[in-house]
């Protein structure tokens, strides 16, 4: 019986919230505690839970910019786990609380300084020998990609193929918010990581494109269809092509509509998603920041979203000597989440997941002193619970179809 | 023999010098001196002017809000005529300071309001009864449009007409700088205007139309071939339809290519373009104003400008009680005109006309009383100075072809 501090109220703490007291509900958790900057969204969502579940969950107020103050929140609230959903600039502070406290750490997205565009878990892994001589489990990326992609391949390894060669992620988000143009999760972070040029995994080396210079028609089940990916770079890459055995090429691919792209071109043709900062009367102001200030809020379009999001690994490797390719995939659906949280499926399909990779910390499931991504463990336990919990998935063989 | 103030330096302005410092050379005024707020910027004028044409052009700090000051320097420059191509929303403090001082007054665009975005002569006519009693002449809107399409519609119906009914002004700007998106004059001045409501006149009242909603193809001539064009509010249509004897409907069409107008698209859905403050920082930022700061100054698009421009004035009446159909037009070339003056020709078409209507209240060939459109003086002096000074025209008969 574990208590878990959740850290972030955003669209996807809402969800982790709601799906820990799910658990806690069901007996798996002995408490579940939600901390922010601001008391009043997290007060907001412990009452959405108790409306929707009839149980209760603590809340609390903390800068998880601030080292101390994290530490005396976590001494006083005394988890288990941490489940870390606030910003990526937090994660280091986050993780020097736990190791100063001495619990396990859990996140969706990893470290990113506040001032370049780069993703890397080299910040994070740093941390592998502090975690290792603390006795405590950092585990890395538990969202959706990260997380669910990383544990997807990890149980193709196990059960349907002898090596992975070829890894596809394949992200599609078919929903529809009726705006013109709005970003589904922080607007910042969104097209900083669309606007980024694009990397892949080919034969030991990684190979850069430019931003969305490269794009494949992909037909996605369940009704979706075929939509046009676009090559990015991903992080989940970077842990993916050091634990896939034999892998040799691994890529990730986003949809994304015409309409949203062309908003994206023009924004920066003009520089309005330039990060560095520009000398307007007197002050220093970041475009991309005051374009996030004028865009809806990522919270709003929730009520608005219809349709699904496609999220998938498509796998060739070798069975038995013989070439096998597979897909495994969930579909998930806007508005039947936004009907059982209050979040659409962006918050949904990462929260779920964050707390199922909470939930194999806390249970010992998925437990050994250090830093890790999720394919390092066994994700049988994993894949059981994505059917318990809200994101079931598929395995189709598709040998010689791709 | 006249002094000439012109008070602005911008792209106008230098060419309003370049143009006057040719009539100062040729002996048709006795000095010439510039004013604006930056005096480096007017000095960096009248290096032009010497280097280009050996004459020597006086310089002045003025600030343009602030009528003690103008007052101030109009006392100690005694000029003639005021010429003022500074911001629109200072003309009523500069034909303030030329009452208090006794100088006539020309401008190139009508006064408009900080705050709203709307064109109207309301504010400027109301000086009618001071300028009259002051004996002092004020010529409004002597730039290209307004201004030289004025001046074809009287000429028109001094010539060519007994009746104007139908006056159509199309601007084409078929010049590419090669940017994917700059605008040609101040960006702020220039996206209000464009993505304001259009209206005409049809048939003794104003009709409204949304955003450029309105388009018709138009093939002009001299190799520039078929545009679309658009349907957009203009101020000179204004007094024309007060003036035009038996006008019955008059619009005014501007051409725009997809590219420009998808960024305004874009930048109107996010909120670029809202003339509104907006809480950011602590500070009040209004977006059209962050935008215009991001974007390239007009001024650097000279010399990458290439290809011409066209503005004329289709008018479709009554001759001899027979129909009859004329198009007046000026064809510019953006390189030939920074070969010249240094700039493109958008500043050039404004600039050079408000030169001629300085020199034509300066010479007293245009003086009476008051304040006055383009369209109510005899327009013979000012068309053959158009031929002489740089924008000669053609009038083509088209009757029957529209």
């Amino acid at each position: 019986m574990s208590h878990i501090l959740i850290i972030g109220a955003g669209g996807v703490g809402s969800v982790v919230v709601h799906k820990c007291a799910q658990v806690l509900k069901e007996g798996g958790f002995s408490k579940v505690t939600l901390a922010s900057r601001t008391l009043s969204r997290c007060d907001a969502i412990a009452q959405s839970v108790k409306t929707r579940l009839g149980v209760e969950v603590a809340t609390a107020q903390v800068d998880a910019d601030n080292v101390p103050e994290l530490c005396s929140l976590i001494r006083q609230v005394k988890p288990d786990v941490v489940c870390n959903v606030a910003l990526p600039y937090q994660d280091l502070h986050i993780m020097d609380a736990c190791l100063e406290c001495g619990v396990h750490y859990v996140d969706t997205a990893n470290y990113e300084p506040l001032d370049t565009a780069k993703f890397e878990y080299k910040w994070q892994w740093a941390y592998q020998d502090r975690f290792r001589e603390a006795g405590l489990t950092a585990l890395l990326g538990s969202g959706f990609d990260p997380g669910v992609t990383n544990v997807y391949a990890a149980w193709a390894l196990k059960h349907q193929l002898d090596e992975v060669h070829v890894l596809d992620i394949i992200d599609c988000n078919a929903g529809d918010h009726g705006q013109p143009f709005a970003t589904n999760f922080n607007p910042e972070i969104n097209i900083r990581e669309v606007t980024a040029r694009g990397r892949y995994w080919e034969r030991g080396e990684w190979v850069e494109t430019d931003p969305l210079s490269w794009s494949m028609n992909f037909d996605f089940p369940d009704g979706i269809g075929s939509k046009k990916c676009f090559l990015m770079y991903h992080e989940e890459l970077e842990s993916l092509v050091q634990n896939l055995k034999g892998i040799r090429r691994a890529r990730f691919w986003m949809t994304f509509s015409e309409n949203y792209l062309n908003h994206l071109k023009v924004l920066g043709n003009v520089g309005m998603t330039r990060i560095d900062p520009v000398k307007f009367q007197g002050q220093d102001i970041v475009p991309i920041q005051f374009l996030a200030k004028l865009l809806p809020d990522p919270a709003s379009l929730g009520p608005l979203t219809k349709g699904k999001t496609c999220i998938g690994d498509l796998m060739r490797g070798v069975k038995d000597g013989k070439e096998k390719t597979v897909y495994v995939y969930n579909i998930c659906d806007h508005e039947e989440c936004y009907a059982e949280v209050g979040s659409q499926a962006i918050s949904y399909t990462t929260g779920v997941p964050a707390m199922i990779g909470t939930k194999m910390v806390a249970q010992g499931l998925w437990r050994k002193p250090g830093v890790w991504n999720m394919e390092q463990f066994d994700p049988d336990p994993f894949m059981k619970d994505l059917n318990v919990y809200g994101l079931p998935w598929q395995c189709l063989d598709v040998t010689g179809k791709f």
